[in-house]
């Protein structure tokens, strides 16, 4: 620390920063959507009522609070769709996808065994009607919180992704960053989130559906490839298209 | 990325950004009021419950993140009124204000063609209910959220876009320029947008009325021009006053 | 603007400022507290519901915009308790007192005065129900929102503007400012008036508490002196205290 | 002022600061949490509705607030687990750390007093049924909000908390500090708070649980223990284990 020159934190580092960071966003979905500060209020529940804009709210938070904390150390990105747009943007080492994907998928599902392991001392009952709700997974058709079909999630997955990656590359842009990075980002993510809840619960992660649906139950996974497949093209686009609309500039 | 003076963007790179940020807008309109989350809970919906907050509070979100990842490259306008009104300040170049107004046009409209893509893949009768309520268009008289007339309507669109348009020219003066100004444009949104809504569902962006009445049926196009004229008109008394009020200073 | 010192405001900007900032903030109390989003909808009226943080969000936003857009211009009280204890604290002349304080009351009954106006294109009987209700007028016994009394009143006044004050003087300390004191300044105004809503419809600021009472009937009149009188009570033992508390520094 | 180096502030001026900002994250806590504006209305109270996230809210902006108003004195702890975890992190001194929790502690206390003193000038019988809900005290078992036991209680706490500790070591560390630290900060209380209230009403402070047990009965009292061990024990596992995880840089 007497050094001027700020050290290049470890490996080891960056990946407890990543699945700490994952860890803090998918805890937050199972604070606001799953424990029982809303989720048992049937008038709160899923859609409508309060439910979704806690979500939102949490998830945004706990990423702009990621960001600012451990952002520092590892990038931030808590999310494998955003470590495959930013290598895709030119932005990351693809050499370093690998450990990354591996950290946030950790970090995620540790979070939702905490989540689970709570709930084992919760009231009767509360962790069956938890997992047979589904876990805060995503899902589209029946398992849609508003009844949106496969189409309509695939839409919003790419869409949301590819403007949450196009934001993420703007603010972090090296000609012209800005210390509100963190608030962008999460802000970014907040209304997103809000706004694909009601079509596919929203996942733009696929870490956090991933943690979900191990313990979301059988319908849970057979429709979690959508939930990996169409965040990391929405992710590709973004990172491939960015440079060609936007880096565009007089030289 | 290896000259230490950052290049200025070129015209394309700016209309792109002005497109983007303008979809982000309305697609939040779309989010928040039209689509499940809120929409389909009667108790939630127009005048009364959360949707009014919802709305106001992802197009202040939308509107901060537009500013932070996309200011850097058009100036961030999103809307008609404040590009006029830039220009009536000595802002913005005249010449450039027609290339704006189009991006904007376009952006916005996409944003309501995307959402009726996904309402397409929504559920049996979801599409038609959410066209026959409007689009989440703006009205007065029977098509006020509130039941306020046409007069109500031309004012609070004046002295709302005049108080936004003071708001953005004071936060970006050259004097006196805050890193905040992101914040608290998207903040001023946020609160107007707020107050609004139950007197004309809270336009002041002609680019957002028009987005929503194209798919709002023959009611929202009927009353649209009020919706184009009147937030020009307060973002033209605010540009071409503000100097006389703020700027006689003391040299 | 082709100097390089930045030159001091007029006199007659910094009122206009103080008038605009004030304006802003009893036009959300109008907007978010007597309009129709949420006026109309009984359950989320007084108290409960969603009127509460709805009027406190909006106050908090207000002023962070004030701040940051009128701050730099005239200091951004746009509140006679707040110039009282800044003069208390040696932070303001108290030759320039007088002057900002009726810019203050000015801007506040423009404010009611526009929402009178707006009021009267509203719909049958709007107008007489908001004026019966009060207005947003402060008030204790019959008139608090939650059935607190005088004592409870002034105690509740005196402590959150006390607060209110303490937080200015020290987010502007010459010795250790920050350019959160916008973001700050505002956070505490929406906390504080949160807390105080259920008391007596939360003052702390005797510009908005005339503005209101003007339109507010009778008893809101009869009641207004304790809403001039306390929250100046505590400004100035803030003002007072600061220094000997906080400033008690080794030099 | 005259001096060009800032002074120190005394010892005295510190523990004011952790007196004073101890007493705004109570008083928080009294306002959204057991005034009228909500707890009065059964569907917004404990489980459910809205309380939880007015809680969770007032206490992340009362933190936030507190820690740019008088963390530049104190280092804005205003919680006895912060300042050990700091301590055991090596970024505060042992020596002081008896002052700071007296400080604390009486900080928390004065202000559940004042919301008595407020009270008693209540509605008939609003204190007596305050005191008998609890007054906002922690529990667990019969006392937990949604029910749930006290091994859960304890997950959450030392989770929550050296979560809590993690994000302060990491956004406060010397070789990348922030301006956006109290943004941070205050952002992760509200996210955990929101998170820990359906399990134990999140304590994460035992000022703050002391300052509520007190006038919150007997069964308050007697599970007042777990919400002072295990606080601490999350603050002292995440001090220590914060250098070998994040601090193992390349040198």
């Amino acid at each position: 620390m007497s050094t001027t020159k700020v050290a290049e934190p470890t490996l080891g580092s960056k990946l407890a920063a990543e699945a700490v960071g994952t860890f803090l966003l998918v805890f937050s979905i199972m604070g606001t959507g799953v424990f029982g500060a809303f989720f048992m209020v049937p008038e709160a529940a899923p859609v409508g009522g309060t439910v979704p804009i806690a979500v939102a709210l949490g998830l945004g938070v706990a990423l702009t609070i990621g960001v600012y904390a451990f952002g520092p150390i590892s990038g931030g990105h808590f999310n494998p769709a955003v470590t495959l747009g930013l290598a895709a943007a030119g932005r990351f080492e693809w050499r370093n996808v690998g450990g990354y994907l591996v950290a946030q998928v950790v970090g995620g599902l540790l979070a939702t065994t905490v989540a689970m392991a709570i709930g084992v001392f919760g009231p009767d009952g509360w962790l069956a009607a938890a997992q047979a709700s589904g876990f805060a997974s995503n899902g589209y058709g029946d398992h849609s919180p508003g009844g949106f079909g496969l189409v309509a999630a695939m839409i919003i997955e790419v869409v949301a992704v590819a403007i949450f990656l196009w934001v993420i590359i703007s603010v972090t842009h090296p000609d012209r960053p800005t210390p509100f990075a963190g608030v962008a980002i999460g802000s970014t993510l907040f209304l997103l989130i809000l706004i694909a809840i009601p079509v596919d619960n929203a996942s733009l992660n696929p870490a956090r559906s991933l943690a979900t649906a191990l313990y979301g139950g059988g319908d849970a996974l057979m429709q979690l490839w959508v939930f990996i497949v169409f965040p990391i093209i929405g992710a590709l686009i973004a990172g491939y298209t960015y440079r060609a609309v936007f880096d565009n500039v007089k030289r």
